[in-house]
């Protein structure tokens, strides 16, 4: 076994102490699986290279880490007026909106801390504790919602099925738990016999760093292999379902989740095998019609030309590094939510599912 | 720029002084990009270490290394008779076919060495001289095809169209030039405008390592992605002809190739792209009528849990590291050979191009 603690829970992201002197406490995922450290974030900055870095990563962690760095922006202006101290929270709040561009929960967090901040009428350190529980509160929901698409999610999944995803949507992409993870979880809670094949997720190797960690830690069997055999995992008939997470979700149901997913959507097409997407509500954007309008962040090439220690390509060679692609919603039989199962998935589904007003952004 | 030569031709592999005392030299792969290394090999075993640790590797290199390697098995016997050198020819290519069981070029050039070795009568250090021509002649085709294979290929590659490949099927997958990179090669000297996108291809990054390398000195403009980041390159209309290499083809056109072919071939079929195999007639074994007899060598899961240079997985994760995949028949818009371009590829016009005694197993 790996670095950490088997067995147990830990706190993907949480706060620790009170408003006013408090910080954010993550684990630095870029040191799994061997080593388990925890970083303490005592300012805005240290929060934003976190993101920025994916120390945290996964659309609901990240909003969640957002929403509790915008505390860290209003802290030393709580002996001030109220207005001073939204400056401070505000200020916050739009050097994190930079962290990461396709990741909608992170605005979604940060426009609730937003509103709690514009809105209610305290003094300042009274109305720092309000937008404490704010953020603490986008994190209880979110451990939540993540029980709830668990079982959801496990209710398709038969005993002895195996299960293909990519990327890292487990507790360490959430508070806890996880999304398209939480599905097997509850699934291996209920009993019933799940084996997972985890793509590794070139670049930076979440599914081998992450997923294989948390699975393994809650002694899920599990499987590593690389992002180009899942195709022939798949043809020999090994893989049952696709679970994957999700940064994402236009309002016609085009998800867009780590690069590799639409591969992995066309090969399950191809092979007769359903491909689900796990995710919260506040994954979704409705603003957007379809996924043509999510942007695509682009990341540095060394990623890719000297991963993990040793150059391994030409110096000067060109490099494409898109770290996510979008899924159709025409390859996604289903959207695992914490309020059901989309399926089939179309705008009159989420609309039907979510309420049009229900999300908003 | 990277280790090695720009702009001039090296020999992947070759033989160095004269039957008795000579050796085998080749490139070790292992060490580029960054290094450009040559190893000499006065022993059987340091071929067979050669080929096992894919310090020269692609299928018809293999078969090049091999016959030179048996010359080395038959030294030292030449002052004896016949029948002594003809045992040390033989235990040698016997050595040397457990080296890597998929690629069936590594059989036919010992099933020739076997031959000469076994039917020519002639004093011992005149044989070693004759099987060492063998070896010779073998490397020398090889040259000739691949030429051959790059001239018919190109005239299905139009000027500024972009190319997939996936790999490295090029000159250091063969004696010079190349298979599915001479295609793109010989279009390049005709004046032709070729864009490449190389797979990085995992575990052990050939595309990156190798393919990226091979076409930056040859002045080939050459993008590098990850393996997921393939199915996103063709949905974006980058990609207009997937051309990849072979290590074995069964007689119905079935065809082994690394890992990730055989998916990189369903993304092609679902994007409307053109899939192109590129090989040498000594890389189809009739003797197979089709490729679920081929077999796939499983290697180290090592490869993936600590490729390079560091551990990215739990200790103790169960890895399904398969080397090869078969891509199906349907699946491939043609196979360029040095003999045309086979195309519908089925049984009969591998049969009319090859010759059913053409290529003997």
């Amino acid at each position: 076994m790996s670095a950490g603690p088997v067995g147990e829970t830990w706190e993907t992201v949480s706060w620790v102490g009170d408003s006013a002197s408090g910080f954010v406490r993550l684990i630095d995922q870029t040191r799994l699986p061997t080593e388990f450290v925890r970083i303490d974030c005592r300012d805005v900055a240290t929060v934003w290279e976190a993101i920025r870095s994916l120390r945290v990563r996964g659309a609901p962690a990240i909003g969640i880490a957002a929403a509790f760095g915008a505390v860290l922006g209003g802290q030393g202006m709580v002996g001030g007026d109220s207005d001073a101290l939204r400056k401070g929270l505000r200020d916050a709040s739009e050097q994190l909106r930079t962290s990461r561009p396709t990741a909608v929960n992170l605005f979604w967090a940060l426009d609730r801390i937003d509103r709690v901040a514009d809105s209610v009428e305290l003094p300042a350190d009274q109305l720092l504790d309000r937008v404490l529980e704010e953020a603490q509160a986008i994190a209880d929901e979110d451990k939540a919602m993540c029980r709830a698409i668990g079982r959801f999610g496990a209710e398709l999944l038969p005993s002895g099925h195996n299960v293909l995803t990519h990327c890292n949507a487990g507790g360490l992409a959430t508070a806890d738990y996880g999304t398209a993870l939480a599905v097997i979880f509850a699934a291996h809670e209920q009993g019933k016999s799940v084996h997972v094949f985890a793509d590794e997720t070139r670049p930076l190797l979440q599914g081998s760093r992450l997923t294989a960690w948390e699975l393994q830690r809650r002694g899920v069997p599990v499987t590593l292999i690389c992002d180009n055999m899942a195709a022939q995992v798949m043809k020999e008939g090994k893989v049952q379902m696709v679970v994957v997470g999700a940064d994402r979700i236009a309002a016609n149901g085009d998800t867009a989740n780590k690069i590799g997913t639409y591969g992995v959507a066309v090969l399950a097409k191809a092979h007769g095998i359903p491909f689900y997407v796990a995710a919260p509500s506040s994954t979704f954007d409705l603003s957007l019609p379809d996924g043509s309008a999510i942007p695509i962040e682009q990341r540095d090439p060394a990623e890719i030309t000297a991963g993990f220690g040793r150059v391994t390509a030409p110096e000067g060679i060109a490099v494409y590094n898109p770290a996510f692609d979008v899924t159709p919603a025409a390859l996604i039989a289903g959207i695992m939510t914490e309020r059901g199962v989309i399926q089939p998935v179309n705008a009159a589904s989420i609309a039907a599912t979510l309420g049009t007003a229900g999300v908003p952004h």
